[in-house]
Parts: C-alpha cells; structure tokens; sequence
C-alpha cells in the first residue's frame, strides 16, 4: 500500500509518499507546495488543489491521510487553514482517493509513542523510521507522519 | 460584464449568473449543487469544485463575487463552510476567474437599501430586479444577490 501523508496550509501544504509493505515502511517522496502571497485566494487555492492532484497522479497512492483540524483560537487562521483543506481535500477527490482522518494526538503517538510529541521528536523519529528521506521541511515532515500514522493505525485499510 | 455570484456549503452551493449593461440588470442561469451527505468529505468538495467549474464552463462570467466569510460561533460549522468555500473557489482559480469579496451587510445593502435586510427583504427585491428568473432556492437567491451586489458595488470593475 502507498499511502499519502497532507499538512494542507495556504501558505505552504506538505506532502509525504511512503509504501507500507506489511511492517516494512519505506520513503517515497516528499516536499512542499508553497503559494505566491501576491496571488489572490482564489488562484493561491486553485495551485494547491492542483499540485496535490499532480503528486496523486506521480505516485498513485491507495489512500491519503490528513489530521483532523485544529480549531485555531484566531478565526481568521482556521478560516485560511479549512479553506486550503478544502481546496487539497477536492483535489483527493477529483483524484477519487479515499482519504482519511487522524487525530493529532494519535499521529504522534502512533510515530514518537506519546501524544504529547513534540515536532523536533516528531522529526528525530522520521530520521529514524525513514533513514533515506531527505526531508524538503516541516510541513513536509508533519505530511510524512501523518503518512506513517495511518499505515500504523490502518495497517489493512485503504 | 457577466457575473457569477456563489454562496458555498458543504451541503448546498448557490449559483447565480447575471448580466450587467450600464445600469441595467438581467437574469442569465441560477441553480444549487447539492453534495450527497452520503459522500465523503473529499468527495463532496470535489463534487462542488467540478460544478462550478462547469458552470463557470458553461455561462463564461467575466468576474465571481462571494460574501465575505461569516465566522459562525460554530466552529465545526465554520470548518465545514470554509472547506466548501475553499473548493468553489479553487474551481474559480482553475478557471483563472477573478473573485471578489463583499461583506454581507453591503451585500443586503446594496439589494434592498439596508445592511440589516433579512431574508425575504432580499428575495423579494430579486424578484422586481430579475423578474425573469426563476430562483431554485434560497442558496441560488443568496448568489444572485451577492452578483448584483457586485455589480453595483464594481460597475466597471471585472
């Protein structure tokens, strides 16, 4: 199974490719999808939907995972963050890929063993369970656990 | 000037095209894309972002025009409308079509005469500015009047 890890943002949305093989976890690819801020929303949100799209076509993934959202405090950051999702999360759809949702909390206890990780354990634990990535960023990074997670929390599952 | 008004959600996006001459005003299409509830979440952003990529496909507006986003005290709420907006309006990006925002209190005011208009204040002067139009619901009613707004707020502006 290769499974497809999203940090969407409108500012730069990470991405991670990984294969699950049974308990073997190998590095695909990963990297970032960074908007113009000159751009309007509506162009910023159209290059996000369809680089997604792009990497969904170069890697043909079986599933793709996403933590679920983070109500942020500041409206106006949830605001740009659900609305990149949604631009990203239609673009998984247009590529008619199954995605699923994981919380936070289980991302991180499922790649460092606590919940409660933080992201440099986050990526000193990504050094080690994908020795040959070299990893594009932290959005990237957050994108490849969340890759990762899934395959632990949804070894069968597509 | 043609213009597309849209009202995005999740569960129901308003559309509304209408044509702008000076100062004369008239109906072109309106319609609702309805999502199936059954759906997944990708599914259904993806379901709207082709929809009014088709539409935009089908009637060529020169400019789209949406409410500024209301930050609903919902948060789960906000979420799901933000998504929905972040889908359309990527579908718009896709089609390289300028989208404009407007607040909902000039919106009304620009229809109706007063920012605190409600409702059927607003679907009743739809109907003695489009008499022709034939409003598929209260969705539709919602995008045809934030295309009028915007062509009264931006008469030469696309």
């Amino acid at each position: 199974m290769i499974v497809l890890g999203l940090d969407p943002s409108l500012t730069c949305t990470g991405w991670g490719v990984v294969r699950v093989d049974g308990p073997r976890l190998s590095h695909i690819a990963n990297g970032q999808i960074a908007t113009d801020t000159k751009s309007s929303l509506a162009e910023r949100l159209h290059h996000l939907h369809d680089a997604v799209f792009a990497v969904i076509g170069a890697y043909h993934p079986d599933a793709a995972a996403v933590e679920e959202v983070f109500v942020n405090k500041n409206p106006q950051s949830t605001l740009k963050l659900a609305q990149a999702r949604g631009a990203v999360l239609a673009g998984c759809g247009r590529a008619s890929l199954p995605v699923h949702e994981h919380a936070t909390r289980l991302v991180k206890k499922s790649v460092v063993g606590t919940g409660a990780a933080d992201k440099t354990q986050v990526q000193a634990m990504l050094k080690i369970l994908l020795p040959t990535a070299k990893i594009a960023g932290a959005d990237a990074a957050d994108a490849l656990a969340v890759a990762i997670a899934h395959a632990h929390l949804a070894p069968h599952g597509r």
